[in-house]
């Protein structure tokens, strides 16, 4: 039998197990697990030490290495952040829906665990324990199938993880790591129907496809944000140039950063050239149309790759529009539903582009940088959904929740 | 351009306009689709029987001709059904979540249309207009893939939906045939990603293995099931008996008969005769282990495979088990996550067969025949969920939308 299919059949036994844990021993579980890593943290920098030294031999780039390293702080910083999951309010047991029938039968539909949850991530150590930590409040065992970047690191974590639920009413099975990290175990995941209810990717968007494209086990999506600030007819100058900086370079390298400007050509006459000056100022490299071109000399001409490029990078495409719908029916082209915002003083045009633009999280005289679980208040997030189904946006715990409906009677039959 | 992408293109487009209709104007669609069709009913009568002659010739099972075969009075009940989903709650606007945040940002998580519905499913016309009523009133277009048995039914029902819709607000493309129906163009639909946000699967249980294995857009899947009884250690003889004769015999041929009995050892030596007793005067062909097929000779030896098989008709297999987690073990292994059921005295084994057993409905002491959308109250069904992603159990019309967050502000930016 492989390592997946094994470890598969042992993480579906501690599901059952889990769907009877209550909240407390859950939590209890977690501070256990706080608490072992920073006791094993000589271990465990020590094996990090591993994975980074084999990682400077085989090149890897050194933005990866700085992801893969851990030191005493970023340690407390995994112990602090279980904690925060310690604080969060348990979804599992929720009352849904609750239905009185005049036959007498009692309905409840009743929030209740996934199951199983495959995670394939990249080389970040922490999303080890914050993977383990979320399913586990939630009432789910993992099976985590991290880089091989990161394998030495993957592995000491799980030990200590497992250290820790010795002492707890939580299965070791629960948690259970792909020692194996060749793509062979990554495709055997992806079709584990029988013991696998969910996978979550984490990381690139070439691996998020790859999953989507290979997976026959349902798949929550954490996508790719190509996301725009259409600047309309009649806007705040000051809040426009407010907003626009603050989404394109507060932070470049996240999912809700702004990477293209659509601006509606009355605007451009007016305050283009101001916009363009500061965001020039401000290092950010353009790239326009013939109208923005004609601006500045610095300015580079866009192409269609430039409005599809979600660039992580402190560069903005900038295109001239006519319309709100002109911009609408550019981003239903270009976007990747996530999220998009519009800078307007007329409400019927912030209106209409919030209810025709399709993305998780239209945003009306706002940066798109808030797009976040923490800044929505939900405290943890296991990622932001692109799909439709399911869970949509900022994704806290009760997207790796499932419901089941508990129907009580007194010996009911059917008519 | 295949007809698949050229329609996928115009579903897309139709999609947007359908974002901004009110409940009154789909209303008013239904409306006029239910008008047509009875004022169509010549024509269509007509087309449907090209449908059953080249069945007839074909060789077609006189069971799926009659499913395929209207009169007026099917055509009536398909009339009234349209008029039902008028009279349902419309779910698109309904706000789910309100967040104030300090900053001021106001966020509004709102239903919203899911956009393109992809159907595919099996020779009977009435899905065609059913599937185009529930995807318009939640707001969608959808694309059918009807089955080549069914296609001059399919044509003429489009085409009467296309006439009424011409006097509407909605738009024509909002429901389009598929009418190349050769396995070419299912194929298609699995992939067609960028214009279609979801499949739903409606047929056999082999049409809707090959959507899950094969598509890479996100599938509602309705599945089968292989519904127990877990009769308990202590339960209400008369009861049980009354349970089991109508989740199996009430109806035959539908995912919520009871497929396979458990009984408990005790139940057995003290009321186990009777109960075969009434299954077998019942005509109920039953397959059980040794302790059962001892009762009686005209028992047949259950198998493995019969443990695994939906009979869909009067057949149960039957098995001892010597307790409540004997038999939790038996559904996890055989269960399809549909219904399943305890028959039981004892409240405690009531509360850890419907928390452990993992399935959409777990009922206590009543017939799994109850798992059904009109059952459950909410007016329409699209088919019961099996899987636990996005929704699970009977599936009214909030399956068919997905949630979008409305974030307004004053120019706020991220600190």
């Amino acid at each position: 039998m492989s390592e997946v299919i094994e470890k598969g059949k042992r993480a579906k036994v501690a599901s059952f197990t889990m769907m009877e844990r209550t909240t407390e021993e859950k939590n209890a579980a977690l501070c256990a697990i706080a608490a072992q890593l920073l006791q094993d943290e000589a271990h465990i920098l020590q094996e990090n030490e591993r994975d980074l030294i084999e990682g400077k031999e085989k090149g890897i780039d050194s933005a990866v290495l700085d992801r893969i390293m851990l030191n005493h702080d970023r340690l407390v910083a995994i112990h602090d952040a279980l904690l925060q999951v310690v604080e969060l309010q348990d979804p599992i047991g929720e009352i849904l829906e609750v239905i009185d029938k005049e036959n007498g039968l009692h309905i409840e539909k009743r929030r209740v665990p996934l199951g199983v949850i495959g995670m394939i991530y990249e080389a970040r150590p922490n999303v080890t324990v914050d993977a383990a930590a979320l399913t586990l409040k939630t009432g789910n065992a993992v099976i985590l199938r991290g880089s091989s970047s990161a394998k030495y690191s993957n592995q000491v974590l799980v030990e200590s993880i497992h250290r820790a639920l010795e002492k707890t009413t939580i299965p070791q099975d629960a948690v259970l790591l792909i020692e194996d990290t060749s793509r062979q175990t990554a495709s055997e995941l992806f079709t584990m129907k029988e013991y696998l209810d969910v996978l979550i990717p984490r990381g690139s968007k070439a691996l998020i496809d790859t999953v989507v494209a290979n997976s026959t086990v349902p798949v929550l999506e954490t996508g790719a944000g190509n996301c725009h600030i259409y600047i309309d007819e009649v806007a705040n100058p000051q809040m426009t140039t407010q907003i626009v900086l603050n989404a394109k370079t507060q932070r470049t390298s996240v999912c809700n950063a702004a990477e293209s400007l659509l601006i509606h050509r009355k605007y451009v006459e007016i305050h283009g050239e101001e916009l363009i000056q500061v965001l020039l100022d401000a290092d950010v490299t353009l790239y326009g149309d013939e109208a923005i071109c004609n601006m500045d000399s610095r300015i580079y001409s866009a192409t269609d790759e430039d409005y599809a490029t979600e660039y992580l990078a402190m560069s903005l495409s900038i295109k001239t529009v006519d319309s709100v719908d002109e911009a609408i029916q550019h981003i239903q082209k270009y976007g990747t539903k996530h999220s998009e915002a519009i800078v307007t003083e007329l409400q019927d045009n912030a209106k209409r582009f919030q209810q025709l633009v399709d993305a998780a999280a239209v945003y009306h005289n706002a940066s798109t940088r808030f797009t976040d679980g923490f800044e929505f208040g939900y405290g943890a997030e296991i990622g932001i959904s692109t799909q439709k189904l399911h869970a949509r946006g900022p994704m806290g715990l009760p997207a790796l929740t499932s419901e089941k409906y508990y129907i009580d009677g007194a010996g009911q039959i059917r008519q």
